[in-house]
Order: structure tokens, then C-alpha cells, then sequence
């Protein structure tokens, strides 16, 4: 049975985006608003000022992630404009007085597989070279990662610790251990550690070690530079994202951003600080999350295992926002299939460095956006798809 | 007699910040949401999506200046930090093409001086050679910058073509046809048009020509960046910016901006957009910004007329944030002196290149963000250090 979606229609699992019921949640932010518009250091959060954000928010940030306020900087809805603008920093101006990058004849970066497309699309916009190495169950090969630190043109890992984009694995503390641990040849080496998912568990809260702690007890004091962000938290395009660091490292972010910017949107910070008073607040909120995007990642497991089972293996994820499906070898061609069909999924290749996925065989499924029917529809398409290709 | 202010007081006049009840202005904003947070082309704007812009911004923003939509991408609150991403594009990149200016021996920038210390900053940053030249009443010098821009190496010039920072000075039609009409040696050469009070009248509406219609007539069509903000139109820490100019050169922006971010914040461009629903709603607004501080600068000048005829030279600007003093050879002095007796202005040489003001003569006062009480105390003290100084 060819299944089609009806004429015109189309349904879109390619992208990890909330659903109009978890945005919901959040705007509560909007009722009630306090019109003073004074932060807790009173200040006026219309105006100029507080480039480093609102200490209310940077002390939120720094309570969820068990740090100081002086490890924080708020930035604006985008996490990943922050990882872009620290890796053009270094770019054009080196880290901590080192050469600027675009000055060195090659920079390398160690890309643990399968990762975040758009991590990727910031190297390749530097023409820095991406070395892909395996991401296993627990983490990247830490055996490989040390070995390729030893080379001094290697500057940068990419980390997403917790229900890791896509695979939705969570580092092992022994790998967090070795991670801070890191000897890199390069001083410029900086850990990219994109914290992405850090309380987006569907289940039970799963803790992992604080790698910034861990770094400096190794001596490895400005070893990462941590990434997060309420985009799966409040609102995706609307949000805030912070930049977690040693003082040090958050000093010569902030010189940086003095002269790039007259500063952030403080008006986001004073809402979200007003709406979110503390840690508990935020994990009650993200336990509503779970309960609405839940049944849908269960709805993917329970489908694919009646259908596939045999035919494709897939990730069983408990938190994060991705299913990977491996169909050995047919990667390329289901996605093509499943867009005639009126399916868009992520392109093939996507989770890879250079598109290139060796085995043609990652399809990511982003099942929070689109309602259980629709996820149902979309399921029986993909199924569909991959058994007429397989048989 | 010797004016100090109490013991710990501190006034300061260094930036051009509106004030409380400015700001107050644009609180209702906030009031009487409309929960679907719908764009008129129905994108949540709480989520993912609509890196240009929502339409009604774009819109509106266009309608301002007499462009397309698709000449404008809305950014978030800080044009500063759009202009900063231009250069930084095109010293990592280059400009459509053309050799990435890091790669360049020497890269030379026109500057129209007195100008705005930021724009100086963002050059150093990128060690770019800052050319000064003369700001007349009626722009910058054209004859010497048509001469100027047959040097390769000079890749763009700085203008505030309107109540330009801090001399207040409008750029006459000619300056602003010169302008449009410039053919630069260097392809990649930009006029960063930093549009940032174009709305900002005293009095009557003052209008000037539209330079990017003017380029393209003259066949310049992609010569000029525009940029604008709300920061002194709703909130300067939480407002929005804009980047506007040819199609060709918004294409060229977004495909980069596409590998920046996930985008900027919709939530407030869907708040301003419900705010000001047109042109008119805008010019309304920017009236009561008028009467709010349009006293400040008459009493600015009245104070000075008084006190300092014969003894010093100013500006008496129709629009903008700024009134600039001349004491010939003794700025530094007087704000030295001024900050002991706990009065903070711009430093000396704010509005030069590489802090030099080879008349050491310019002293920048922003008089909009104290209350005239306030004003007048600041006031009372630099018109007694500087009568100190010169007698």
C-alpha cells in the first residue's frame, strides 16, 4: 500500500520545534507585568546598561547550572549566535592573545558523529577543517579525543552532553572526567559545550556532572565554554541563551561584546526572571513539557517497533528532541521518497561534517512540533517508505 | 565660586539616554496582548522561523524610509551590533565576493569627524586605518572624500546623515546626491548610513532625500548599509534595529545571518508592530519624545547664551541626543575638573579617531536622560569650571 499524503499537504518533521501547546505555557510571562520595569539592582531594564544582563536572570542561570553569577553572561534568543560569535572571535582575534585563526595556515575541529547540522555550518563558514570522530553510547571516543588534542592546530570539540542532537545520549561522568581533563597542544583549544538540553528530561531528572567545576580542579580552569538556552524552555524565537564561563573567559567575552554591541534585550530577562524565581519554577515547567511532548516520542517507539523491527534499529531517547532511525545504506533515498509524499525530514547527511554520512543511513525525526495525528500520518509514511525500499 | 555637587552625587550627561518618562512612553506596549501571537502572515512568533523579519515590521520600517519590504531585515535592539556583524562579515568574508579584508596588507576607512566614538571603536577593533575628515554644517567634506574613495584600500565611510552624533548637523541634499553618486575604486566599498535619528525632530518634521532610491537611480544600487533602531523610539536596551538596502545586498546579508543564528526576537517586533500600526502612529509617538525633551536643549542653550557668549561656541541642534561645546584647547581639562566636582561627561576626544581632538576643544553633553533640576545643577558646574579655566 503506496501511502500519500493528500494533495498540497504537507507535514514537517525536519526541525526540533516546541508545538503551539508548549509555547502556551509560557505566556503567562505576558499577564501581570510589573511596570516598574527595575531589576532587583533597580535597574531600568528599558534602557542602556547591564550589558553582561540582569543579575536576577545570570543568578537563575547560574542556580541551574551550578555556578557563580560571575560565570554568566545573558545573551539574546539565540544560543547558537553566541557560539558563533565566540568562534569569529577567535577568528579574527585569537582566544586569550593567542594568533587570531584566520592568521593560521589550517585550525581543525574534532566533530564527535552524529552531530548538530548548524554546528557544523559555522565551521564550514571558517573554512575550519571538521575531524569526525565517533560519538558511542556514552559520549565521544575519549581515546581519539585525547590523541587528537596532541596536534596544536586543533582548536575546538563540539559537546551537546545531554540528549545529545541527535542521538539523544548523555555523556557518561567518566567521559565529563576526561573532558575536563583534556591536555590540548593548543592553549586557544576551547571546549564548545553546548548545553542544549540540559532540563529537558521526559522522565525522571538526570544529573550530570558540572564540567566547569571539574575543569578547574584539573587545572583546566578555561578549558569550556558552556552554551544553554530557553529556546526549548519558553519561546524558541523569543527566548534568551547564556554563555557560561571561568571569570576569566567571561571577561574577555564581555570586552568583546563592549564593543560589538550596546547590549541585550533586558526587557526578556526582566520577564523571564519574573516568571521563573527559581530553579524549582523552571523544573515544574519543564515537567509540563514532558508531558506534552511524552506520548509523542512514545507514539515514534511504539510504531517503529511494530513495523521495523528487523528491518531499521532507532534511539530510544529520554529527554532532548530527536529519534535517530538507521536504515543501513537507504538514508538518502527514504528522505526522497518521503518528500514525494509530501514527509519533509532533515536532509540525509545532516548529522554528519560535510553532509556526508559514510553509512547513508541517519534519518533524525523531530516529533514535538506537529499533533499526535499528524505524527501518526507521518509515522505511516516513513514506515511505508522504508519497507517498499527494503523489500 | 567653586560648585561641587554633595558629597557622593553623581550627574552624568556622557550618554545619550532617553529618560524615564521617555521610556514610559512605549510602556503600553505591554498592555492588552493579543494571546495568538500570530504574525498577519500567521508565523507564531514565539517560535523558530522568519530570520527577515515578521512582515509588519519590515513594513513598517520601510514605510519610514520610503523602501520595499524586501529592502529591510529587522534585528534585534542593537543597530550597533548590526553594523558590527557587516564589518566583521566583510573582514572575514569580504563583501560580495571581493577578498575578505583580513586577508588585505591595509584597509582605510573615512571618517567624518566629530563622529560617534562606537563606530570609531568597532575600526579599531579591526585595526582598519581611520581617515579623518571634516564634518561641515552641511556634511562631510564630498570633495575631499570623492578624492578619497579613488584609493582601493578605503572600504567604506561613516555617515548620521541626520542630526548627526553629536554635532547635530543635517546633511544637506547635495552632500547626500555626492554621496549616491560616488564611484569608489574599491567594489566593496560601503557607506555605513547610521540613520539612528530619523524620526528624532525637535520641531517641525524635518525630511531628507532617500539615499538608497538616489544610489540605484545613479546606478549604485547596492553602494549604501542603512541602519535604524527604536532605541530612542520605544526602548533603547529592548527595542529592535534594522538593516536596509538593496535586494541584492539583503540576500547577501541573510544568507550569512542564516549561519549566525536562529534569528532575532519576533515577540518584540509582534509588540512593536501591534504598537505602531503605521507611519503616522510613529510620528505621533516621536512628537511626545519632542516635548519631553525638547525643553532640555532649550535650556541648554539658554544657560550657555547666558554664561558662556564670548568664552565658548556651541550647537544648537533641531533633533538627535547631543549638543556639542567648544573650549578651545581646554576639553580635557574640563572634564577632568567637571568629574572632581562629580559631573560625568564623554571623555575628551570621544568624538575623534584614536581619541584625538587636535583642538582638544569638543565636549559632548547628552542632556535628555537627567530631569531639568538635574540639568540645571549639571549645568551650573560646567559653566563654573569652564569660566575657571579660561579666566
Amino acid at each position: 500500500m503506496v501511502k500519500y499524503l493528500a494533495m498540497r499537504k504537507q507535514i514537517n518533521i525536519a526541525r526540533g520545534k516546541p508545538c503551539k501547546e508548549q509555547l502556551d505555557l509560557s505566556n503567562p510571562m505576558f499577564e501581570d507585568i510589573d511596570y516598574s520595569f527595575l531589576s532587583e539592582e533597580n535597574v531600568d531594564v528599558r534602557n542602556y546598561g547591564a550589558i553582561e544582563g540582569l543579575k536576577e536572570t545570570r543568578r537563575l542561570f547560574a542556580d541551574l547550572l551550578d555556578v557563580n553569577i560571575e560565570n554568566v553572561v545573558i545573551g539574546d534568543c539565540s544560543s547558537l549566535n553566541l557560539m558563533f560569535d565566540c568562534i569569529t572571535r577567535s577568528y579574527t582575534h585569537g582566544v586569550n592573545g593567542s594568533t587570531p585563526w584566520c592568521k593560521l595556515k589550517k585550525v581543525k575541529w574534532i566533530c564527535p558523529v552524529p552531530g548538530y547540522d548548524r554546528h557544523f555550518k559555522i565551521l564550514e563558514h571558517y573554512d575550519i577543517e571538521m575531524i569526525s570522530i565517533p560519538l558511542n553510547d556514552d559520549g565521544p571516543d575519549m581515546d581519539i579525543v585525547e590523541e587528537l588534542v596532541k596536534d596544536p592546530a586543533v582548536k575546538g570539540i563540539w559537546c551537546v552532553p545531554k540528549y545529545s542532537n541527535p542521538t539523544g545520549i548523555i555523556y557518561s561522568d567518566e567521559v565529563i572526567n576526561r573532558l575536563a581533563r583534556l591536555r590540548p597542544a593548543a592553549p586557544d583549544f576551547r571546549i564548545y559545550y553546548d548545553n542544549a538540553y540540559f532540563v529537558h528530561d521526559l522522565y525522571e531528572e538526570i544529573k550530570i556532572p558540572n564540567i566547569l567545576a571539574l575543569a578547574e580542579q584539573n587545572g583546566n580552569p578555561n578549558l569550556v565554554y558552556e552554551f544553554i538556552s530557553t529556546s526549548k524552555i519558553t519561546f524558541s524565537g523569543s527566548g534568551l541563551s547564556a554563555f557560561i564561563s571561568s571569570e576569566h573567559n567571561v571577561k574577555e567575552f564581555l570586552k568583546f561584546l563592549a564593543i560589538q554591541t550596546i547590549g541585550y534585550n533586558k526587557i526578556t530577562q526582566y520577564l523571564h526572571s519574573k516568571y521563573f524565581k527559581s530553579v524549582e519554577d523552571v523544573r515544574k515547567h519543564m515537567q509540563k513539557h514532558a508531558e506534552i511532548i511524552r506520548p509523542k516520542f512514545e507514539l515514534v517507539n511504539k510504531v517503529l517497533e511494530e513495523k521495523l523491527t528487523g528491518y531499521a534499529s532507532w534511539s530510544k531517547p529520554k529527554g532532548g528532541y530527536f529519534v535517530v532511525l538507521y536504515v543501513d545504506n537507504l538514508a538518502k533515498e527514504v528522505v526522497e521518497e518521503c518528500k514525494n509524499r509530501g514527509l519533509v525530514l532533515t536532509d540525509a547527511g545532516c548529522a554528519h561534517p560535510y553532509h556526508k554520512d559514510p553509512n547513508n543511513s541517519l534519518i533524525r525525526i523531530a516529533p514535538t512540533y506537529i499533533d499526535i495525528e499528524e505524527l501518526k500520518e507521518a509515522l505511516d509514511i516513513l514506515v511505508d517508505v522504508i519497507l517498499s525500499l527494503k523489500k
